[in-house]
């Protein structure tokens, strides 16, 4: 696993893409077993979203699936990744937040952090500049 | 508590209408601390669409509400009642199906189990008639 696996580059630029629409600065990107890119997406609850929008698989695509998140994933889309039995949870970085990544491997999820900068940078940009829209959609407010 | 709260009711009723309509018959409703429905609703990931539903509440709304559901929920609604911070979760019956009620009270959100008759014979009436549904629904095909 490296910061330039094409699910993980997916997901950053979604992240951007958040961050460039005044939105929350989060991507993820469902990427199967043989490589191909099921499902992608960006803003908050975005693995729930990413999931959804990948329609509806057979279980064992999931199994060999690798979810491709720039931050940590939050309660629900830790629940999410479960309840679809996500084989694999790569994490751009959790410095900025830190969600479910316990439960993920209590639950026998693989979870890899990457601690990337960029991920890093857009997520302490976003909180700096509106400490608000990012308390409220962690339900701190 | 008792299976004649307003609630609770509410969550049976609608876990009835998801049996009618031949879907899932798993009903939820969320309850504020004075007693007034927030939202209500049926079919499978009906806690994270109840609360979907429900608007958004202030952080406050959440704390002191409790989720009534006809069955244990899934893990992404064990994950969007703790996303959301609810304070009480309400489960008609887990004898069927056993989800996230480990992990709710983990993080500290009292569980009620009422093994309530009337949702017991319906999951087990619906599991008997469309096995390939329910199966399906919880990821295990």
């Amino acid at each position: 696993m490296s910061t330039s696996d094409a699910g993980f580059r997916a997901a950053v630029e979604e992240a951007e893409a958040g961050y460039n629409e005044g939105g929350v600065p989060i991507g993820a990107c469902l990427v199967s077993s043989d490589g191909t890119i099921l499902g992608r997406g960006h803003n908050m609850r975005v693995q729930k979203e990413t999931l959804e929008n990948s329609g509806r698989l057979p279980a064992k695509a999931y199994e060999g699936a690798t979810m491709y998140t720039s931050l940590s994933p939050c309660d629900m889309c830790t629940g999410a990744c479960i309840m679809y039995k996500i084989g694999r949870v790569v994490i751009g970085e959790n410095k900025t937040y830190v969600g479910g990544e316990e439960y993920l491997k209590q639950r026998g999820v693989e979870v890899v952090v990457f601690n990337d900068e960029k991920c890093k940078g857009l997520m302490e940009k976003f909180m700096c500049e509106k400490p608000a829209v990012w308390n409220e959609d962690i339900g701190e407010q």
